[in-house]
Protein backbone atom coordinates (compact mmCIF):
# COMPACT_ATOMS: atom_id res chain seq x y z
CA UNK A 1 0.00 0.00 0.00
CA UNK A 2 1.09 3.51 -0.89
CA UNK A 3 0.11 6.31 1.53
CA UNK A 4 0.53 10.16 0.92
CA UNK A 5 1.14 12.02 3.91
CA UNK A 6 0.78 15.72 4.03
CA UNK A 7 1.55 18.55 7.02
CA UNK A 8 -0.93 21.30 5.78
CA UNK A 9 0.45 24.78 5.43
CA UNK A 10 -0.34 28.32 3.93
CA UNK A 11 3.49 29.13 3.93
CA UNK A 12 4.85 25.18 3.66
CA UNK A 13 3.30 22.26 2.89
CA UNK A 14 4.93 18.78 3.60
CA UNK A 15 4.03 15.98 1.84
CA UNK A 16 6.05 12.55 2.28
CA UNK A 17 5.13 9.11 0.32
CA UNK A 18 5.53 5.67 2.10
CA UNK A 19 5.15 2.06 0.66
CA UNK A 20 4.35 -0.61 2.44
CA UNK A 21 5.46 -4.36 0.88
CA UNK A 22 5.42 -7.20 2.17
CA UNK A 23 5.61 -5.94 6.04
CA UNK A 24 8.52 -3.44 4.35
CA UNK A 25 8.72 0.66 4.89
CA UNK A 26 9.84 2.56 1.85
CA UNK A 27 9.96 5.93 1.73
CA UNK A 28 9.44 6.73 -2.09
CA UNK A 29 9.33 10.68 -1.59
CA UNK A 30 9.52 13.39 0.70
CA UNK A 31 9.79 17.45 0.68
CA UNK A 32 7.39 20.81 1.24
CA UNK A 33 5.80 23.18 -1.32
CA UNK A 34 6.97 26.63 -0.46
CA UNK A 35 5.57 30.03 -1.43
CA UNK A 36 7.69 32.21 -3.90
CA UNK A 37 6.87 35.75 -3.15
CA UNK A 38 3.78 36.51 -1.54
CA UNK A 39 1.02 35.20 -4.04
CA UNK A 40 -2.81 36.61 -3.37
CA UNK A 41 -4.23 33.55 -1.43
CA UNK A 42 -6.57 31.92 -3.74
CA UNK A 43 -3.32 31.49 -6.68
CA UNK A 44 -1.33 30.41 -3.43
CA UNK A 45 -4.24 27.31 -2.87
CA UNK A 46 -4.10 26.83 -6.38
CA UNK A 47 0.08 26.25 -6.25
CA UNK A 48 -0.46 24.12 -3.30
CA UNK A 49 -2.87 21.91 -5.22
CA UNK A 50 -1.45 21.87 -8.23
CA UNK A 51 1.90 20.10 -6.06
CA UNK A 52 -0.49 17.94 -3.88
CA UNK A 53 -1.89 16.80 -7.51
CA UNK A 54 1.39 16.72 -9.31
CA UNK A 55 2.66 14.25 -6.44
CA UNK A 56 -0.84 12.34 -6.35
CA UNK A 57 -0.07 11.53 -10.06
CA UNK A 58 3.56 10.89 -10.00
CA UNK A 59 2.84 7.96 -6.85
CA UNK A 60 -0.60 6.86 -7.27
CA UNK A 61 -0.84 6.60 -3.71
CA UNK A 62 -4.08 4.17 -2.57
CA UNK A 63 -4.60 6.77 0.43
CA UNK A 64 -3.98 10.18 1.59
CA UNK A 65 -3.50 10.99 5.67
CA UNK A 66 -3.37 14.62 6.58
CA UNK A 67 -2.53 16.77 9.90
CA UNK A 68 -5.59 17.80 11.84
CA UNK A 69 -4.89 20.67 14.69
CA UNK A 70 -7.94 19.86 16.61
CA UNK A 71 -6.61 23.01 18.47
CA UNK A 72 -4.89 25.50 16.88
CA UNK A 73 -3.63 28.17 18.53
CA UNK A 74 -6.23 30.95 17.38
CA UNK A 75 -8.55 31.24 14.95
CA UNK A 76 -6.80 33.04 12.43
CA UNK A 77 -4.13 29.99 11.93
CA UNK A 78 -7.25 27.04 12.20
CA UNK A 79 -8.39 29.28 9.00
CA UNK A 80 -5.08 29.63 7.14
CA UNK A 81 -4.46 25.18 8.00
CA UNK A 82 -8.07 24.70 6.86
CA UNK A 83 -7.36 26.37 3.46
CA UNK A 84 -4.73 24.31 3.52
CA UNK A 85 -5.87 20.94 4.32
CA UNK A 86 -9.13 22.09 1.40
CA UNK A 87 -6.03 21.93 -1.50
CA UNK A 88 -4.67 18.63 -0.75
CA UNK A 89 -8.22 17.41 0.20
CA UNK A 90 -9.43 18.29 -3.33
CA UNK A 91 -6.64 17.16 -5.12
CA UNK A 92 -7.43 13.71 -3.62
CA UNK A 93 -10.43 13.59 -3.66
CA UNK A 94 -11.05 14.53 -7.18
CA UNK A 95 -9.05 11.22 -7.76
CA UNK A 96 -11.37 9.44 -5.88
CA UNK A 97 -8.62 8.48 -3.05
CA UNK A 98 -10.39 8.31 0.51
CA UNK A 99 -8.43 11.06 3.18
CA UNK A 100 -8.31 10.35 6.64
CA UNK A 101 -7.16 13.21 9.41
CA UNK A 102 -5.14 12.62 12.37
CA UNK A 103 -4.36 14.89 15.16
CA UNK A 104 -1.42 16.28 16.44
CA UNK A 105 -0.69 14.45 19.50
CA UNK A 106 -2.16 11.13 17.43
CA UNK A 107 0.40 11.37 14.66
CA UNK A 108 3.29 11.56 17.72
CA UNK A 109 2.20 9.18 19.49
CA UNK A 110 2.38 7.15 16.99
CA UNK A 111 5.86 7.35 15.81
CA UNK A 112 7.28 8.24 19.12
CA UNK A 113 5.16 6.59 21.37
CA UNK A 114 4.26 9.30 23.48
CA UNK A 115 2.64 12.60 22.32
CA UNK A 116 3.89 16.10 22.40
CA UNK A 117 6.95 15.46 21.81
CA UNK A 118 9.31 18.03 19.99
CA UNK A 119 10.67 18.45 16.22
CA UNK A 120 13.70 16.69 15.90
CA UNK A 121 12.47 13.36 17.77
CA UNK A 122 10.22 12.80 15.44
CA UNK A 123 12.43 13.26 12.69
CA UNK A 124 14.47 11.05 14.29
CA UNK A 125 12.08 8.55 14.81
CA UNK A 126 10.48 9.02 11.28
CA UNK A 127 14.49 8.35 10.28
CA UNK A 128 14.15 5.05 12.09
CA UNK A 129 11.24 3.83 11.23
CA UNK A 130 11.92 4.05 7.30
CA UNK A 131 15.47 2.47 7.68
CA UNK A 132 17.32 6.17 6.07
CA UNK A 133 20.52 7.59 6.78
CA UNK A 134 20.07 10.92 7.85
CA UNK A 135 17.39 12.20 9.27
CA UNK A 136 13.90 13.55 6.66
CA UNK A 137 14.52 17.91 6.32
CA UNK A 138 12.64 20.17 6.72
CA UNK A 139 10.82 19.27 9.58
CA UNK A 140 7.66 19.45 7.63
CA UNK A 141 8.51 16.96 5.11
CA UNK A 142 9.24 14.93 8.24
CA UNK A 143 5.71 15.44 10.22
CA UNK A 144 4.06 14.46 6.38
CA UNK A 145 6.14 11.14 6.41
CA UNK A 146 5.27 10.93 10.20
CA UNK A 147 1.22 11.45 9.12
CA UNK A 148 1.73 9.00 6.79
CA UNK A 149 3.39 6.22 9.10
CA UNK A 150 0.44 6.86 11.57
CA UNK A 151 -2.36 5.97 9.31
CA UNK A 152 -0.27 2.90 8.46
CA UNK A 153 -0.30 1.61 11.84
CA UNK A 154 -4.10 2.59 12.43
CA UNK A 155 -4.65 0.71 9.02
CA UNK A 156 -3.01 -2.77 10.71
CA UNK A 157 -4.63 -1.85 13.62
CA UNK A 158 -8.35 -1.71 12.42
CA UNK A 159 -7.44 -4.81 10.40
CA UNK A 160 -6.28 -6.98 13.73
CA UNK A 161 -9.25 -5.72 15.49
CA UNK A 162 -11.61 -6.79 12.51
CA UNK A 163 -9.73 -9.97 12.51
CA UNK A 164 -10.59 -10.84 15.76
CA UNK A 165 -14.01 -9.96 15.89
CA UNK B 1 -19.10 43.41 -14.53
CA UNK B 2 -20.22 40.01 -13.23
CA UNK B 3 -19.76 39.52 -10.15
CA UNK B 4 -19.99 35.74 -8.07
CA UNK B 5 -19.89 36.60 -4.18
CA UNK B 6 -19.62 33.19 -1.70
CA UNK B 7 -20.90 32.66 1.99
CA UNK B 8 -18.72 29.72 2.79
CA UNK B 9 -19.77 26.99 4.75
CA UNK B 10 -18.95 23.51 4.84
CA UNK B 11 -22.51 22.15 5.76
CA UNK B 12 -24.31 25.19 2.82
CA UNK B 13 -22.21 27.71 1.05
CA UNK B 14 -24.58 30.67 -0.55
CA UNK B 15 -23.54 31.94 -3.86
CA UNK B 16 -25.10 35.07 -5.49
CA UNK B 17 -24.35 36.14 -8.85
CA UNK B 18 -24.83 40.03 -9.69
CA UNK B 19 -24.35 41.62 -13.15
CA UNK B 20 -23.33 45.52 -13.56
CA UNK B 21 -23.84 47.39 -16.70
CA UNK B 22 -24.59 50.99 -17.38
CA UNK B 23 -24.88 51.38 -13.43
CA UNK B 24 -27.63 48.95 -13.19
CA UNK B 25 -27.21 46.04 -10.61
CA UNK B 26 -29.37 42.81 -11.80
CA UNK B 27 -29.40 39.30 -9.89
CA UNK B 28 -28.64 36.51 -12.50
CA UNK B 29 -28.17 33.73 -9.85
CA UNK B 30 -28.12 33.23 -5.95
CA UNK B 31 -29.16 29.89 -4.18
CA UNK B 32 -27.06 27.69 -1.49
CA UNK B 33 -25.24 24.25 -2.28
CA UNK B 34 -26.38 22.26 0.70
CA UNK B 35 -24.45 18.54 2.13
CA UNK B 36 -26.70 15.59 1.44
CA UNK B 37 -26.39 13.26 4.23
CA UNK B 38 -22.67 13.49 5.89
CA UNK B 39 -20.17 12.80 3.28
CA UNK B 40 -16.75 12.55 4.16
CA UNK B 41 -15.30 16.44 4.45
CA UNK B 42 -12.92 15.98 1.49
CA UNK B 43 -15.46 14.41 -0.70
CA UNK B 44 -18.13 17.12 0.48
CA UNK B 45 -15.39 20.01 -0.46
CA UNK B 46 -15.14 18.63 -3.59
CA UNK B 47 -19.47 18.65 -4.11
CA UNK B 48 -18.81 22.22 -3.20
CA UNK B 49 -15.84 23.03 -5.60
CA UNK B 50 -17.54 21.33 -8.77
CA UNK B 51 -21.05 23.47 -7.74
CA UNK B 52 -18.62 26.89 -7.86
CA UNK B 53 -17.07 25.82 -10.54
CA UNK B 54 -20.39 25.03 -12.14
CA UNK B 55 -21.87 28.54 -11.14
CA UNK B 56 -18.82 29.84 -12.89
CA UNK B 57 -18.69 28.12 -15.79
CA UNK B 58 -22.50 28.96 -16.32
CA UNK B 59 -22.36 32.47 -15.44
CA UNK B 60 -18.33 33.53 -16.34
CA UNK B 61 -18.14 36.34 -13.68
CA UNK B 62 -15.27 38.40 -13.92
CA UNK B 63 -14.34 38.62 -10.04
CA UNK B 64 -15.26 36.22 -7.08
CA UNK B 65 -15.70 37.95 -3.89
CA UNK B 66 -15.91 35.85 -0.57
CA UNK B 67 -16.91 36.62 3.19
CA UNK B 68 -13.96 36.10 5.30
CA UNK B 69 -14.60 36.13 9.10
CA UNK B 70 -11.48 37.91 10.84
CA UNK B 71 -12.73 36.50 14.40
CA UNK B 72 -14.68 33.06 14.28
CA UNK B 73 -16.16 31.77 16.77
CA UNK B 74 -13.89 28.90 17.33
CA UNK B 75 -10.60 27.61 16.02
CA UNK B 76 -12.78 24.55 15.19
CA UNK B 77 -15.41 26.71 12.86
CA UNK B 78 -12.35 28.77 11.24
CA UNK B 79 -11.22 25.68 10.59
CA UNK B 80 -14.33 24.60 8.38
CA UNK B 81 -14.78 28.62 6.71
CA UNK B 82 -11.31 28.60 6.19
CA UNK B 83 -11.81 24.51 3.98
CA UNK B 84 -14.98 25.77 2.35
CA UNK B 85 -13.37 29.40 1.30
CA UNK B 86 -10.71 27.40 -0.26
CA UNK B 87 -12.89 25.24 -2.09
CA UNK B 88 -14.55 28.27 -3.95
CA UNK B 89 -11.04 29.87 -4.14
CA UNK B 90 -9.51 27.07 -5.96
CA UNK B 91 -12.32 26.87 -8.53
CA UNK B 92 -11.77 30.90 -9.22
CA UNK B 93 -8.06 30.30 -9.11
CA UNK B 94 -8.39 27.44 -12.06
CA UNK B 95 -10.19 30.26 -14.48
CA UNK B 96 -7.78 32.75 -13.31
CA UNK B 97 -10.88 34.85 -12.29
CA UNK B 98 -9.35 37.23 -9.60
CA UNK B 99 -10.52 36.37 -5.65
CA UNK B 100 -11.05 39.17 -3.04
CA UNK B 101 -12.06 38.60 0.36
CA UNK B 102 -14.51 40.73 3.02
CA UNK B 103 -14.81 40.55 6.45
CA UNK B 104 -18.79 40.67 7.55
CA UNK B 105 -18.31 43.80 9.01
CA UNK B 106 -17.41 45.68 5.67
CA UNK B 107 -19.88 43.38 3.91
CA UNK B 108 -22.97 44.34 6.12
CA UNK B 109 -21.72 48.32 6.31
CA UNK B 110 -21.23 48.29 2.43
CA UNK B 111 -25.38 47.15 2.23
CA UNK B 112 -26.98 48.50 5.61
CA UNK B 113 -24.85 51.45 6.34
CA UNK B 114 -23.56 49.86 9.09
CA UNK B 115 -22.04 47.11 10.70
CA UNK B 116 -23.64 44.91 13.13
CA UNK B 117 -27.01 44.34 11.52
CA UNK B 118 -29.03 41.48 11.66
CA UNK B 119 -29.75 38.22 8.81
CA UNK B 120 -33.29 39.75 7.91
CA UNK B 121 -31.97 43.22 7.15
CA UNK B 122 -29.16 42.21 4.97
CA UNK B 123 -31.67 40.29 3.03
CA UNK B 124 -34.05 43.70 2.60
CA UNK B 125 -31.50 45.70 1.98
CA UNK B 126 -30.15 43.18 -0.71
CA UNK B 127 -33.44 42.94 -1.84
CA UNK B 128 -33.97 46.95 -2.37
CA UNK B 129 -30.46 47.37 -4.14
CA UNK B 130 -31.02 44.07 -6.61
CA UNK B 131 -34.76 45.70 -7.17
CA UNK B 132 -36.32 42.21 -6.60
CA UNK B 133 -40.02 41.18 -5.30
CA UNK B 134 -39.26 39.64 -2.58
CA UNK B 135 -36.15 39.02 -0.40
CA UNK B 136 -33.23 36.31 -1.42
CA UNK B 137 -34.11 32.93 0.31
CA UNK B 138 -32.12 31.48 2.50
CA UNK B 139 -30.05 34.13 3.97
CA UNK B 140 -26.64 32.39 2.98
CA UNK B 141 -27.96 32.96 -0.81
CA UNK B 142 -28.36 36.67 0.37
CA UNK B 143 -25.14 37.14 2.57
CA UNK B 144 -23.55 35.75 -1.03
CA UNK B 145 -25.54 38.82 -2.67
CA UNK B 146 -24.06 41.20 -0.23
CA UNK B 147 -20.65 39.98 -0.80
CA UNK B 148 -20.59 40.49 -4.54
CA UNK B 149 -22.53 44.04 -3.76
CA UNK B 150 -19.85 45.01 -1.19
CA UNK B 151 -17.04 44.09 -3.83
CA UNK B 152 -19.07 45.98 -6.27
CA UNK B 153 -19.08 48.88 -3.86
CA UNK B 154 -15.35 48.44 -3.04
CA UNK B 155 -14.57 48.53 -7.16
CA UNK B 156 -16.30 51.89 -7.51
CA UNK B 157 -14.28 53.20 -4.55
CA UNK B 158 -10.98 52.24 -5.80
CA UNK B 159 -11.80 53.37 -9.85
CA UNK B 160 -13.09 57.09 -7.87
CA UNK B 161 -9.85 57.27 -5.79
CA UNK B 162 -7.72 56.40 -8.82
CA UNK B 163 -9.39 58.98 -10.85
CA UNK B 164 -8.99 62.07 -7.90
CA UNK B 165 -5.05 61.17 -8.11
Amino acid sequence: MKVLGIDPGMLRMGYGVIEESDQRLAMLDCGTFTALGHPPVAERLYELYLGVKEIIGRYRPEEVAIEEPFVARNARSALAVGRAQAAAMLAAAEQGIPVCCYAPTQVKQSVTDYGGSGKEQVQEMVRIQLGLDRAPQPSDAADALAVALCHLQQTHLARLLGEHR
